[in-house]
């Protein structure tokens, strides 16, 4: 009888927790790649939790697969151009950025991502130009009256269309390189004396001559991004509200920046009311793996494993670069599993083992699993940090190096060059990080970290996703230095 | 069947919540007066959640009751002065403060301020010696190992206390003026653009020349306070550290600053980490009155009560003020409950009752309650934010001027000036709040957000000083500012 009351009280307890559910109308504007597999788990939540999610995707989205049917619904609308101009835009610039750009004059690389940029931007005022002139679309999201738009950056004009629907708006963001867009547009401080300026591999500590370059390194993309929105975002801004505006102006008045880091990851640094650390939300236990799969994994005995995955934009290596890793892959005792898509190497071992896909999250939470080797995208750095795995890094380009930067100076990770690597350094990073305690002591004081928390990061997101719909925004939390003038 | 499952799915949940709990053991230094009030809630919580807590408290202590048995253990040390001497400084400075410092001449403000202060400081180095010097007193602090240290930097040395014992520690604190510990020793960021110092008036929206104001205040406390440092506090804690050292460095030292308010009051401004915004945490949903009080305040039918009190530490009153403000309360339709332990004044109307001590948020939960007259202590404008009572506030001292200011920022006040006020000020500001729906509707609107946090400030206090006992601190939310050189 006593022990029914108690379950019976947190029964109650847990339904007096739900009060205030209210159920909301979101508008979703995806990333692309890991960021939507990110954005997803929150939008599952969000389903499951009753509110109605709405994703707008553009027809040529390389990841959104709008034609499967989903616990949310896809608005779909039409772009000028095909999936296979992104992809190729992208494509051709990952292989000069990894293949290319070392060998390249500071000239060159320049030059190259300006082009890049050039192009995308293009692409990008397209696709905004495909929202804001179609106006049935326009109507229809009108109409349909959103209670909050969540947003990742990576996808433009999203803060202009929560801004013409009079939405309030919530940003989902792992960083800007300088932290442009968050010290310009979010007002976040962020001291060159001990905040690093990404991608710069510095710590929080650093000696005087590196605060200097860290100082003048914050100028020089503080004056890059102002020149590139002045040239570009500002005046197509300014032209669709019909007066001048800016990036920042629109962008600013976001109510809450979910940012998909933690201080298990994040040196210690000021940030605001607003800004809410939400790194590894879509983190899980471990679930079962196949037979199969289990079957090889406990063949290792107690050697264990090691996972390897370079994400899922890298489909190919070229056949030295595939052979120098499959190389030192068979010079270890651990059985290994690789996601890998490409063509088989030659020097393959038996002890490895290739996959299009593996179950990553379940693998790293394998008990077996000794090391992960990881180009460093933050959704498998998180599933590390959860899992407790000390990493091999790999970095390849956009925030991967920063990432892998970060575990490396926390002890977590060692890391090796894509491009100068030998086997033999890619077999010493791996005997590291497997035989000398200290990456796996240090992996598990950061995942303690990660657990140790309030809130779950997922539970953190949606609460502040749902705040924003039940009090229609988070004025209370958006600092006035956005209103100051000069 | 399945209810039942439900249920015990339920129960496993709490019980997973409930793992890593870790019975920890604290050491105390409570602050006094309201302070202490504030304190003892999460000394109760600690005890009610099986960790075991000692609260060291001087023999001349005015607040802290340490001969009453309760659920904390006290840790007496004496002092080479009574409790009437603290009192009758205090009482001193309180009386020049409210009823001579207006007619006083900066000059005369100046001077008692240094006499008071330096008094005050040459108590407070009475009782560090009184600690430390007492061989007995220090071996069984070292014996007890304490796995934190909770103080009110009100309350001196028990930075250095923690520092001796080697215990990281947790500070509570609602602010210092011109915020200079929090700046100086805490590193956090205060933007003199937008982040008004206490005690300005200002809000986060300031003109040019309000804004260079501000700047300057900043400079003015940081000069007082760096040479106030200088000269008393840094030497003293470099004796005991028996090497040059500072308060800043042994304060900053601090794993996590409890700050008492929260962004249902603050304005929205820069922070750190390891700052933890726990306002209200005392506050809790109403209690039934006792009958007697109950029937006086049903008696007031559709026009309800007013709630009065100028807190604990104002006694009595001039005859004159007495009488000026019983006039206006028996001008009001609403019948008054009034805390107050002095001489009864001649104009007390029948609407009127006196009180020697008022169940204060019990009443301020009462659904009859129209207002609340107050001096703005922050634990009673907590108190009125929690329920959503508009305020009357008569600031007088310390914090209160600076409260009073924030709540008729927000529009949830009326301030009155207690020296100048009539009756018939006290009476519009009463008839404001209680017929003009904005006050009400402002309060609110703050009550919404201090009710819409994603956890309770009194689990949030919990939950890190239990993180920092299991984790023997929380340095990775320490800023590597502290660290930095000129």
């Amino acid at each position: 009888m006593v022990s029914g009351r108690l379950l019976m009280s947190m029964a109650l307890l847990i339904l007096c927790g739900c009060q205030g559910t209210h159920s909301g109308n979101v508008l979703v504007f995806p990333g692309e790649f890991s960021h939507w597999l990110n954005m997803r788990v929150i939008l599952e939540e969000l389903v499951e939790r009753n509110h109605s999610v709405t994703v707008l995707v553009c027809s040529a989205s390389p990841s959104v697969n709008y034609t499967k049917p989903e616990g949310f619904s896809f608005k779909v609308y039409n772009v000028p151009f095909e999936r296979h101009d992104l992809e190729s835009l992208q494509e051709d610039f990952l292989n000069f950025w990894i293949y290319e750009a070392q060998n390249a004059s500071m000239l060159q690389v320049g030059l190259k991502i300006r082009e890049v940029l050039g192009s995308m931007t293009a692409l990008h005022l397209n696709m905004c130009d495909a929202m804001f002139h179609n106006k049935e679309l326009m109507d229809t999201l009108r109409q349909w009256e959103f209670d909050a738009v969540l947003s990742d950056p990576m996808m433009p004009c999203s803060d202009l269309m929560a801004d013409a629907l009079n939405v309030p708006f919530i940003i989902s963001l792992r960083f800007t390189f300088g932290m442009t867009m968050e010290r310009h547009c979010g007002q976040i401080p962020a001291p060159p004396s001990f905040v690093p300026a990404p991608p710069l591999t510095y710590t929080d500590q650093m000696s005087f001559f590196e605060r200097v370059h860290n100082f003048v390194t914050y100028m020089i993309h503080s004056s890059f991004f102002s020149i590139h929105c002045l040239q570009t975002i500002d005046k197509y801004y300014s032209g669709i509200k019909g007066r001048p505006t800016t990036l920042c102006e629109i962008l600013g008045k976001a109510d809450i920046w979910l940012i998909r880091t933690y201080w298990d990851f994040e040196y210690p640094r000021p940030f605001l009311p607003n800004f809410k650390f939400v790194g590894g939300l879509h983190c899980k236990p471990a679930k079962l793996l196949s037979k199969a799969m289990e079957d090889f994994v406990q063949s290792s005995g107690d050697d264990g494993i090691v996972v390897f995955s370079l994400g899922s934009m890298i489909k190919n290596l070229t056949k030295e670069r595939g052979n120098t890793i499959a190389t030192a892959l068979g010079q270890i005792p651990q059985k290994v599993l690789w996601r890998y898509s490409g063509e088989k190497p030659e020097t393959l071992a038996p002890n490895t083992r290739v996959y299009e896909w593996i179950p990553q999250n379940d693998l790293l939470g394998h008990p077996k699993t000794k090391a992960f080797v990881t180009h460093g995208g933050t959704n498998g750095l998180y599933e590390s940090i959860y899992h407790g795995v000390p990493m091999v890094g790999i970095p390849l380009f956009a925030d991967q190096p920063d990432n892998i930067i970060h575990m490396k100076n926390k002890g977590a990770a060692v890391m090796v060059d894509f491009n100068k690597m030998t086997s033999k350094d890619l077999v010493d990073g791996l005997n590291s990080v497997i035989n000398d305690p200290s990456y796996k002591a240090s992996m598990m004081r950061l995942s303690r970290i990660h657990h140790d928390q309030p809130m779950k990061p997922l539970d953190t997101a949606v609460f502040w996703i749902e705040f924003v719909m039940r009090n229609k925004g988070a004025k209370h939390l958006r600092v006035e230095a956005h209103n100051l003038s000069w």
